[in-house]
Parts: structure tokens; C-alpha cells; sequence
């Protein structure tokens, strides 16, 4: 599968020779512009114009038609209408094209017509068997062989980003960005409406190729969340290449935005937040982001730990790093003695600060700044730097931004620049940036950068990414027992009574229980269990349990067991007279534990896990978790571990640690629950109570809604 | 006060003769740098080099000594060595000098010596009657009268933002950065050492300063928190002018960095935090905010809602700004049936997109644009705009820069642009900017932008800023009480018992309670309260009160008070034999409510009032408030308000509301108590019970630390 899509995209992203289909005599016009950019970028292959009506454009024959074309075309680039695509394809067909790249809109994002218009044009590459990006793109550009197929006004620098956008003319201030920031790009593609090619294609093309080290994704939607979460992992911890994901539409307004403009239904943000985390995806908060990132991965290694130094010519802008640097998680460096021994005059002058943020004063030239690089980037508690400049009068900028890459260079650990200010060190952030520098304009986005770096460190650690296997559910008779329940029913409620027989086969913590009709059943119920416990009254009529005397609670010994089935029947009689009731469920009284939540709710994209503390308060704070089933066992544990108040499961102020195993187990068993059964639509375990470490955890209440898969 | 200070400073930023003490002959250094500065930005009034061995520099003629001038001296700046300063600060009074300008390093940033030397200095001045700015500053611009007395590379335009700093460093990229943004400066003042003007003088001196719009603050540590609050208010609520502050040393690494680089010993960030809030200052989170909110605030009108319109011309931007605005608690703007029917083709293509965010499509020109704007904006439910602009193929972005401007100022409301990209737009950009509309390099700055300003609006509408004054507090007795409590000692604790008598000082919550010392007394106290009792132990020699039996709850009635009190005796010579009991401490059970925190810290800038709600959740995920005191009734409400977990407080998922008022009253009573005694070192109510609306709140425990104040 991998290894045939990699060929099959080499037709698109490499080809010999190139044919535009539409390319245009009219100047302003996408047929002219893109010709243009094949042309003036220099292209290494060939590239034939298609214009029935024209016979050089740009200084390049044309020809009337593909056909016409006395050679082999590897990639045709269509931009003509919409209506007269179909026929290009089976012209495409005909002449042997192995790779399509189609601008035109009119198709999905035009309307129900568009639509239907693009489920053909779907349908008729796939019958071809050529790969098709867009339609309704941008077009790609490889700058490895010059090919710059877009029309777009600017051409991508070669390097070693490779991106992938769904929107095309954000690509267009793409280019502009990265070209001022130095970035360059192993593939950019513009990938419209994926008709046929899909963003997770186009990352396992990335994946593997070896022009790309890191790779920048701008989504609006996700359409196949398991396969992308397979391949991004992949990517991400087997081939070793970070990933960076701006995803849109994040709010209700905005996946509504997302939906009018691409025709996609897109997911809710919690699906994709989790699905990015579970994949391995570093997920940006804007475009500027994005760059910050990308300009940190291509150029520097990653760190190896969290100590930050500071190098600066200024207290304030030190502070400033400082701050940014705690609020980030990061930590200031401790430095060495020696390290401080060496900082001393004559290297830095007397009034120089030698603790971190080690400053070396307004006055420095690059001569001083180079020395401190030196020796403070060589101590062994310095994982990564950052050197701040402020323009003032002696600071020789243009100078620092030369010899300083030479000295980072040397080190093999990360550093980042701080030039602040844009005229005054606008020589010296060129010099940086093209000596693989990345500069940041604030210290603030320096900072920031570098902890996205170490974060990613983090999640690349995650060594054992493995499903549980459980051998001990019954998928058959659960199975069974949805389908008794469901009936000819489109939707099926279970209480938690219900619950039990389908928890049973999953192996849920389940407290004993049992269901008494007569007091000596009840006696019987209470002795086996052992224990002190809950009777309830079952009855559809009595809805306020408590208020109407239904629930007694602690009840021990056969004497207790059986007076208390006869109190609630006389209390029901006496305070709901009447009332219909199907028996009395008894129940074990939990161990005192932490309450927590386990639910499910069932996404376009998957079964997405939530896990929380119980209580309102938690509600409130949403302090929850999110993860798509199937999930690793790790998985469930960041789950777990992931909440602001995990502590308290944790062991807080004196309570005793809870069982984390234990509730990772239920997550992992309910996410199975989930994945083999389509008709457990949403699920809560509310509350699942933890108890002390060792000691497990206990399902206390639940519900089920299940729901014939449409 | 005030009117003094004016006339005092306006010698320091409207001088009619400026002496350079320390002009140097010398290129490159400050001395001749900060001449260059005066002679190259043509200040208009008369400028006076002063230095032993020169006759001209920058063809300006030199004195010998101030005294030689033949002349009035405005200002004085000084560029000495920090030892010869003394002197000249004799010179300057015996010269008849208005006002210095200290730029000399050499003080208390540099240790013991150089502190002794800044309150020589401070002295000094104080006894000459000299306002003093620095020293170890980059010194002062006033564009109005092209006066720059710095030695920074580069002047400021002129233009409306009063820009105060406490690094000098940071002035030199500010000037570059405003530069690049076309935002001018009424005044420009790095104010170093602050020997003698402080922050607050300055702010006072913006604050009316008819020159001076909006105000921008960088500090590192505020030395008077009282009349920083007062005169920050007056200046924002009265004067109508905004105030961003970006303060530095959050951390408490930031702030040791603070504290070595400036000397000052920085409060925590909690006091500051509370207190920019009480002062309606709009505290930024980085360099780049404040650049982002001045070039808002100087050139557009607040808005007057949060509804959002979003003009762009590609589909994933304008998805990103949406995002944004959600996220910032913008909302978008729903457009009249009237607006998009306006917008229909001729005006905007078939294709356009009218709901907000309205498309104009990839192909608009600078005239669709100018279209859309003027019918969007006008449209009555919109409140602000920003307009997202990519550089596509067709796009005059250059003229948009042009056009725009003229459309946006003629409709009074806020908006901004984000012309996506850096060169392709560069033209564009500069039109924008010199015309008076601010540009984002991204759409997530232009919409957090206007967000900030909603919640400046929001801020400003507060209306009633007053204090509550208890005339039912007996402070005279609060004081005798803990003269006695802390007779010889410096520090007291108080327990529960102990807070009672002060706190019926002030009128605080208490529950009904007595001591009893016999079984009778028992009786009639707990007949007195006429409620359910709890009954304590009071011995300081049994520490687990509850596990030694020396709890009782729910007691009521004669009967009950008397076993009760024998009972406790019992289990405590049962349990802590011999231990000393001095009483049965009876206190009414309170009514049910939701159990918050009240409490106070005295930080080194006064008095830090918290609020919180109860339980160790609430502490684990840090949900509480901090305002200082005294506080206006308005801030105590806000203090409520403003945790995360109100909503438990207002009446969620069916709980009553709670009593609110109480809670206010409660908090505004205790900052009384903090205010009036400084030997109120710190003090918890926690919990304190509130009860449903109208009912009132009861202190349920408490504890008090007194410290005589040093």
C-alpha cells in the first residue's frame, strides 16, 4: 500500500516532464501565472503548454491537445472549467499521464452540483488509476528539481520542510513568511479538496521522503482519524520526523466556517485535539507559531533536557526570557563554578551578571558575546540557549549575526536568537538566518519555541506504544446481549441494571450484586455478598428513589436484609401508593474512594474516551481528558495523568495514593467495549470510585445508550 | 501635589535650554551620541555642551562648567563619572538648574557602594529642589519639541503614546520596533535607578499631559502600590486614557533576575497582578502585545460590544480569525438580511461567501474590498472589523493600503488589518499603517487586538469605584484587643476562639457560641443559642480533637449540652489522660452553604486579600482571586466573580443561589481589619459558610496571625 503510493506520488511530485492543461496567452490569468512559475523557476523536466488556441506562451511550444504532446507526460497540470474536467481525464488516461494536479474549482465547495460533480471526477481517477491532488488547490511545488506548480507569486526555498496546506491561499502568505524567515521546503503542496489524494496520503508521502526532516500540516479536517492517527505515529516515532499541525475551525463558528467553505463536516476540537496527541502531532495555536516551530526544527538539534541559559545584553529583556522560560515549563540552567571562573574578566567585564541570565552588558561587541556563547552553552547543566540583543550604541549586530552561528554550531545543542528590533538589526537577523539561526523578533517567541522543543522530546520518549490485548471479554456474547436488547429498537436505553450483564463480559469492576423479590431472596442476596449494603427500589413509577424511602443504605445480615426489603415496599406503598415495583437491587456498599468519571461519546471520526474527577466542580472547571478508542495502554495513563487535579489520585495532602492501575484497566477495557461494538453509542461510568492503591476500583453507577449504526 | 509635579517635570520634557554635562568629542561613546542625538533631531530650543577639555562638538560650541553658561539651564543631563555627580549637583542648583537627567550608571544597580551613592544622590536632589530622572538610564525624547536627550540610535515620531521604561536596553529596540509600526510618542522616558522620580510621578505626568492618548508602562518592580492605584485609576477612569503595562518579574526567578539587575526587592506576582487590575491597567503578557494594543489604541475608537465582522479574501484565514475571536470571547457578528443583500453581485460575486466571515474571493481587487468594508461596517450589529488580505494573483494590495483607510475612518468604528505575508504585502502595509489603520503580520494578533480592547471597554464601564465605609467597626477596641494579645511578644497566632473578640470588632459573621466551664453553664449556652450546637474541647495538649472524643456535633437541648459536656470530659480522660482542659467551647452549627475562603498575607506593597472557594480541589487547581486592600465594593464583587468556580456560588444545576452580599460584606470588612491594623500580619476565615441568598454567611473557623510591624 505505502510502497505503491510513494511511486504513484513520485509521478506528481517528481516528473520528467510536466503538461498545463489551460495554460493561458493572457497575463493576471492562473493558466498564465503557473506556466510562468514552471518556467521562470526552471524546471528540470519538460514542459509541454496545452492550448488548442495558441502556439508558444512564455517562449514554450504549445500543443492543441494532450495527445498532440511527442512524448510521455508524467504530471498534467489541468486549469480549465469544471464541466470540461471529466474529458481531460480520460484524455489523461489515454496518453499514458501518471500524476494530475487539477486547480479548477466548481466542485465541492461550489454546492450540491460541485459535489456530485467531484464524486465523479473521484471515481473516474481511481477507475484510471492516476493519483489526483486537488481539485481546487493551489497547485505543488518540489524545489528539489525547481517545480513550481502553483501560481502563486513566489517560489518556495529548497530545504527541508515539507508542507502540506488545505487552504491554497493561505500558501500564498506562506511563502512570504518563510521566505523572511530563511524557511526552506523539501514539498509544499496545496491539496484543495482531496478528491482523491487525502492530507494522511500526503503525510506518508512525506514520511517517506528523504528530502523531508520535518513536516508542517494546515487541516480544516480530518477524514479517516484511525489511519492518521497509523501513519503520523509512524512518522513521528519511527522515521524520527516532527510534525506540526495548525488545525482550524477549533470553535463551533469555526468548523461551521470550515463547513461552508470546503463542504467537509468537521469533527468537534475535543476529537482532534485528542486524535493530534494520540498521533504524536505538535498541534500550533496560530500561523506564527507554525513558523517559530518550523524554523527551530529544521535548523537545531532537539535538547536533550529543560535547562535554559540566557545570553543577553540587557537586564530587562532578560527578565522578560525569564519569565517566559518559567511560565513554559522550562528551568534556568544552574551554572557551573567553573563555568562562572571562565565568564570573569577579561572575558566579560567586571560589572557583568554571571549568573543566568548571564548578561554581558550594553557595551558588548561580538567578540564578547561569541566568548559567553562559548563557554556558557558548554556547561553540562545548559541544555539550550537563547541570546538576546538589544541594538545599542556599540553593539555591532550585523557581526554578531556572522560569528555567532560558527560558535552554535560547534556546541550540537540548541540556540535561538533574539535580535530585537527591525531596522537596527535587520543585517545582522540576514546574517543569522541564512548562517541556520533561527531568529525571533521577541524574546517571548524564542522562549516559547524552545519549550515546544523540549515538550516534543517528551512525547518522542514514549517508548512503549502497545494495545492490551484483552483475552478475558466475551465479545460474542456481548454481542448478543446488544443485539437482545436493541431488538427491532433504533435506540435502547440501559439503566445501570442493564448495564451489568454487558460490563460482565467486559470484566468491569463490578460491585456484587443482586436482584431480591421476596425478603428471604433478599437474605440470601445480602449473606453471599458479605458485606454491608445498598437496596434500591426498581420501579419505572418511583422516580425521586431517595425522597419516596427507596434506598436504604449500609444494611447488613440476613435480619437487616429482610426487614429492609419489607421498609421500602411499605414506605413505596405508603408514599407512592400504587406503584409497580419489579423487585429490590442490592447491592455491595463501595470501599471510600476518589470519584472519577469514565464516558464515551461516539464522534464521525471514532469513539472518543473522556475521563474526569466526579463532582460538579470538575464539570465546571471542564477539567477533563479526551482520547479516541483504540488507545494505547500509555494512552490511558497521559488520560489519566493529563487532568489539573490528578493529584488528587495521586496521593494529596495525606490521602493515600489511589489504584491508577486500576482505572487506566477500566478505560482500556471500556475503550475495547467501544471499538467492537458500533452500537454502544455513549456510555458513562459515573461514578467509578478508585480506592487505595492495590485495591482497585468499583463501577457504582452507569448508563448505556445504544444505537443502530447508520 | 499634582500641579507642582506638573511645572516640576515640564522643566525635564519642555526645557528651553538643554545642557549636555559630559559631551564628548569622542565618537561612539554616550557623551557624544546623546549630543549628536539633540543637535541631529533639531531640538528647538537651546542646546549647551559642557566639558573641561572642548571647544565645539557637533558645531555646537562648549562650556567649560555649567556655570559658565551664559544662559538659563532648563535641564541638565548629566554623563560624569557616578562620583562626580555630587558636585554637579551642586553646580546645577548653584546654576539655577529646573530639571536633571542623570545618565550616569554607577548606583544602586551596582552593589552596597553604589546604593549608599543613589541616596546621597536622591538627598541631594530632594534638598536642591531638582526633579531628578534616573540615573543608569537611556534618558528622555519629547517629539513635540524634538527634543531626544538619549543616546539611543534612533529618535521617536511624534504621535500620542506616553511610553515609560524601567530598562534602557528595551528603549533602544522599541524605538526600532514602533518605527516599523508608524506609532509616534508624546513622551518617551526610560527613568533607570528612580533616585528620585518614580513611575507614579510619571504616570501622573502623562495622565495630563494633553499630548498624551494612550500610556505604556514597562516595569520591573512599582515601589508605592497605594498611589500607583490611585493615580492609574484616575488617569484611565477620569482622564479617559489607557494604560498597558507589561511587568516583568512574574516568576520568582524573573523576579530574583529583577532584583539583581535593578536592586529592587520585587513583590510577588499575585500583589501585582491585583493590583494593575484594581488600577485598570491593561497588563500585556509580552513586548509584543504592547505594540500590538498601542497600535490599536492610538489610532482607532474602543469599541462599543464585542460583535466581530471578519472581511477577508481566502477561506482558512478567515477560519483561523474565527477561531481567535472565540477563543478571546468575541463574538461574530450576525449581519442583517439588509447588509448581505447589499452585498449581492454587482457588489461582491456569485461565489462570495455574505454570512460572516464574507469572502470577497481570492479574485477581489482593492474596490471589492472598499465595498465590502463600507456595507459591513455600517451594518448596525457590528461593533468592530478586521480585514484578513493574501497576496493572491489578482490582489492590488498596494492600493488596498490606500483605500481602505478612507473607507474605515468615516465609519467610527474599531478596525484592523492583517496583510498576510512580509514583502508581497510590504507596500500594502506601509499604506495601511501610515494612514492610521494598524496591521497584524497574522489574523490571530489583529482579533486578539480588538478582543483586549472589548475588555478595556468592559473595564472602563465600571461605574461605581467607591469605598464602603463601616461606621459599626470599633477600631479602637480591634486595637486595645490586640495590644493585649500581643503585649511583649512580636508575633501572636490566634486560634479560633482567640479571632472572636476581634472580629466582633468588626462586625464579622460569627456564629453564636459561649465557653462553658461546667455542665450547667453548658446548658444555658446552648439554650441561649437555641439551635443545634457543636461542642469543642479547648486544651491546647489534646491535638487530634476529633479522635480523642473532644468533638460532638448535632447537640441540642439542656439535656444534651449537660451529657455532652460530661462526655467530652470523659473520653478525654480516657483518651489524653491528664491533659489540662480550659472549657467546652459551644458554637451554633451553621446552616448549610457552600464553603469559601476569605483570607489576607501582607506583602511588602500591602495588605493581599484572597478569595476562594473551599475544599482542596479549589487549592489544587488554584482557583482563587487576590485583590489589595483597601478595595472599592466593586473590586470585592469582582474578586467573587472572578474565580472559575463562581457558578457554584450563583446557583448551579438547581443549588440556591448563594448570598453574594454577605460574601462582599464579608471580604470589605476583613480588608477594613487588615487596613486599620498593620499587626494583622495574616489571617484565614475558612471556611466561611454562605448560605442561600438573603441568609447570609457564617465564619465556621478562623485564625489569626498578629506580628508587630518592624
Amino acid at each position: 500500500m505505502s510502497t505503491s503510493l510513494v511511486a504513484k506520488l513520485d509521478a506528481v511530485f517528481k516528473p520528467q516532464s510536466v503538461a498545463v492543461v489551460g495554460a493561458s496567452t493572457k497575463t493576471g490569468t492562473v493558466g498564465n501565472d503557473l506556466l510562468l512559475n514552471l518556467v521562470r523557476d526552471k524546471f528540470i523536466g519538460k514542459i509541454y503548454p496545452v492550448n488548442p488556441k495558441a502556439d508558444e506562451i512564455h517562449g514554450v511550444k504549445v500543443y492543441k491537445t494532450l495527445g498532440d504532446i511527442p512524448d510521455e507526460v508524467d504530471l498534467a497540470v489541468l486549469i480549465v472549467p469544471a464541466k470540461v474536467i471529466p474529458g481531460l481525464v480520460q484524455e489523461s488516461k489515454a496518453k499514458g499521464v501518471k500524476g494530475l494536479v487539477i486547480i479548477s474549482a466548481g466542485f465541492k465547495e461550489s454546492g450540491h452540483e460541485g459535489a456530485e460533480r467531484e464524486k465523479e471526477l473521484t471515481k473516474l481517477v481511481r477507475e484510471a488509476g492516476i493519483p489526483l491532488i486537488g481539485p481546487n488547490c493551489l497547485g505543488i511545488i518540489n524545489p528539489q528539481i525547481n517545480l513550481n506548480a502553483t501560481f502563486a507569486a513566489k517560489n518556495a526555498m529548497k530545504g527541508s520542510l515539507g508542507f502540506i496546506s488545505q487552504s491554497g491561499a493561505l500558501c500564498t502568505s506562506v511563502l512570504d513568511y518563510a521566505e523572511a524567515r530563511q524557511i526552506g521546503f523539501s514539498k509544499f503542496v496545496s491539496f484543495g479538496n482531496k478528491a482523491d489524494v487525502k492530507e494522511t496520503d500526503l503525510l506518508e508521502y512525506l514520511a517517506n521522503d528523504p528530502e523531508t526532516k520535518v513536516i508542517a500540516l494546515y487541516l480544516e479536517d480530518i477524514g479517516d482519524a484511525k489511519r492518521f492517527v497509523e501513519v503520523a505515529s509512524k512518522t513521528f516515532w519511527e522515521k524520527g520526523k516532527p510534525i506540526l499541525c495548525l488545525k482550524s475551525g477549533r470553535s463551533a463558528e469555526g468548523a461551521k466556517a470550515v463547513s461552508s467553505h470546503t463542504g467537509s463536516l468537521a469533527g468537534s476540537d475535543a476529537v482532534y485535539e485528542a486524535m493530534l496527541k494520540q498521533a504524536g502531532v505538535q498541534r500550533v495555536n496560530s500561523i506564527a507559531e507554525l513558523f517559530d516551530l518550523a524554523a527551530l526544527y529544521t535548523t537545531q538539534p532537539l535538547p536533550k533536557g529543560n535547562r535554559l541559559a540566557i545570553i543577553t545584553n540587557a537586564g530587562g529583556p532578560g527578565i522578560i526570557a525569564t519569565d517566559t522560560a518559567i511560565a513554559a515549563g522550562l528551568k534556568l540552567a544552574k551554572l557551573e563554578d567553573s563555568t562562572k571562573e571562565k565568564l570573569k574578566p577579561p572575558v566579560l567585564p567586571e560589572a557583568a551578571a554571571l549568573n543566568n541570565p548571564v548578561d554581558v552588558i550594553g557595551d558588548a561587541h561580538s567578540d564578547r558575546y561569541q566568548a559567553a556563547v562559548e563557554v556558557v552553552m558548554s556547561d553540562p547543566n545548559v541544555d539550550m540557549g537563547v541570546i538576546l540583543l538589544t541594538p545599542q550604541s556599540m553593539t555591532d549586530c550585523d557581526n554578531c549575526g556572522k560569528i555567532l552561528p560558527v560558535a552554535i554550531k560547534k556546541i550540537g545543542k540548541p540556540v535561538v536568537a533574539a535580535f530585537m528590533g527591525v531596522k537596527q538589526v535587520e543585517e545582522g537577523v540576514n546574517n543569522l538566518v541564512q548562517n541556520g539561526v533561527p531568529n525571533y523578533a521577541f524574546p517571548e517567541d524564542a522562549v516559547k519555541s524552545l519549550a515546544a522543543a523540549t515538550r516534543l522530546v517528551e512525547t518522542k520518549s514514549i517508548a512503549k506504544r502497545e494495545y492490551v490485548e484483552y483475552k478475558d471479554v466475551d465479545i460474542a456474547k456481548a454481542n448478543k446481549i446488544i443485539a437482545d436488547y436493541l431488538g427491532s429498537q433504533t435506540e435502547k436505553y440501559l439503566t445501570q441494571a442493564d448495564c451489568r450483564p454487558l460490563f460482565e463480559c467486559y470484566k468491569l469492576p463490578l460491585l456484587k450484586s443482586g436482584i431480591a423479590k421476596s425478603a428471604d431472596e433478599a437474605a440470601k442476596i445480602v449473606s453471599g455478598i458479605g458485606k454491608k449494603v445498598v437496596m434500591k427500589v426498581m420501579s419505572a413509577e418511583v422516580v425521586h428513589k431517595f425522597d419516596a424511602g427507596g434506598v436504604l443504605l449500609n444494611i447488613e445480615g440476613t435480619d437487616g436484609a429482610q426487614s429492609g426489603y419489607d421498609k421500602i415496599y411499605a414506605n413505596i406503598a405508603k408514599n407512592v401508593p400504587g406503584a409497580k415495583i419489579d423487585g429490590i437491587l442490592i447491592e455491595e456498599m463501595a470501599e471510600k474512594g476518589v470519584e472519577v468519571i469514565v464516558g464515551c461519546n461516539r464522534d464521525g471520526l471514532g469513539p472518543l474516551m473522556m475521563f474526569g474527577l466526579g463532582g460538579t466542580l470538575v464539570e465546571l472547571l471542564k477539567d477533563v481528558s479526551f482520547r479516541l478508542a483504540p488507545m494505547w495502554k500509555v494512552t490511558a495513563e497521559q488520560m489519566v495523568r493529563e487532568i489539573k487535579a490528578f493529584k488528587v489520585l495521586d496521593g494529596y495532602r495525606g490521602t493515600p495514593k489511589c489504584d491508577i492501575d486500576a482505572v487506566v484497566d477500566t478505560i482500556l477495557r471500556m475503550s475495547a467495549l467501544a471499538v467492537n461494538h458500533p452500537e454502544v453509542a455513549e456510555f458513562d461510568v459515573n461514578p467509578l470510585i478508585v480506592h487505595a492503591a492495590g485495591k482497585g476500583a468499583s463501577v457504582a453507577d452507569s448508563r448505556v445508550m445504544l444505537r443502530k449504526p447508520r
